[in-house]
């Protein structure tokens, strides 16, 4: 399978780079293949313009690649800190301008924009690993766990990708190494589990 | 009253600047004191770099005005669309960026970011205006509506301003001029409750 791993974070030796690297190696071993973009690494543009915005607008190389890779992919995996209950703005800057009408998704005919979209995207599975400083019960109680909506509802379903899995890896600021490898462990082990062995 | 207008659409000529007009507009007219952020007007960086991350972290002097603008501010008023249960990119890049430790909350002797921090803006409250082209119902049902959490409990609430409000005014894309304007008003109603003249 062809899987599409998209990461956001700013410090290259954040456990969110360990977890994509993670993801990265076991899916080779698993024999699928595998396009990483480190979206801080490519000093992303999340900023879209208006000229960009139509279903036929101008979009430029760096968003025709991005938008390549997603509707090539069988598997996205996305990776990022809970940072407000939402993505880094890098990454949401790609959600803006990469989860493209006619792309992931299309209106049908008639509609203006108003309605329920078709979802475009091949990708049968969408996995989501975040990492977070805020305790389960406080995230769930206090702050209704928006990325859990977002990913899953908002982006995944609406383009047609419905098979959803997501983890949390927390609290990240206090985790020591044996934490953190117990993490990995389990990031090999929902790789096993939606991307098998070949 | 000192007042802070935040506003995040790429095209000077939406809706979203149109309520932003409004509420400076009446804001001033009531006696109030208004600065207003085009985040894409300023073509706000919304990538926040490692060094800027730590409390005591290194900011650039398009940060410090922002941050001193928000610690100076009696009420927050927010104004962007709905983009997939969240702000556009630069709005969460300013939501990154500004919101900071030390400025915008703290987390108390001891805590290393593990725990509940307390709130530091001296504003009363937080209002958000969002355009949205999704129904009130499914917004509700099928996403769940992620941007009221998101402002009110994830950012407002943990900040310290305690009074909100948000208004969503939908379906944009096919809204017509009469609809528009009954709109502005009722975002001028908004003003007056919260800010009434001097």
């Amino acid at each position: 399978m062809n899987v599409l791993i998209i990461l956001a974070h700013p410090d290259r030796y954040s456990f969110n780079h360990a977890i994509a690297g993670k993801c990265k190696d076991r899916l080779t071993e698993n024999g699928h293949s595998v396009i990483l973009h480190d979206l801080y690494e490519e000093d992303f543009n999340p900023n879209i313009s208006m000229i960009e915005i139509p279903r036929n607008g101008k979009i430029d190389d760096v968003v025709k690649k991005h938008c390549a890779d997603l509707t090539g992919s069988d598997g996205i995996i996305i990776i990022h800190p809970n940072w407000w209950g939402q993505p880094p703005a890098i990454m949401k800057g790609w959600i803006d301008r990469i989860i493209r009408p006619g792309v992931a998704y299309e209106f049908l005919d008639g509609d203006n924009g108003e309605g329920v979209p078709n979802g475009l995207l091949k990708a049968s599975v969408g996995l989501v690993f975040n990492t977070s400083n805020t305790s389960e019960e406080r995230e769930k109680e206090i702050f209704k766990d928006p990325l859990e909506t977002i990913w899953k509802n908002c982006i995944f379903d609406l383009c047609g990708v419905k098979q959803f899995d997501r983890r949390i890896f927390r609290i990240i600021v206090t985790s020591d190494l044996q934490q953190r490898q117990a993490w990995l462990n389990e990031v090999e082990k929902v790789i096993d589990k939606y991307f098998p062995k070949n």
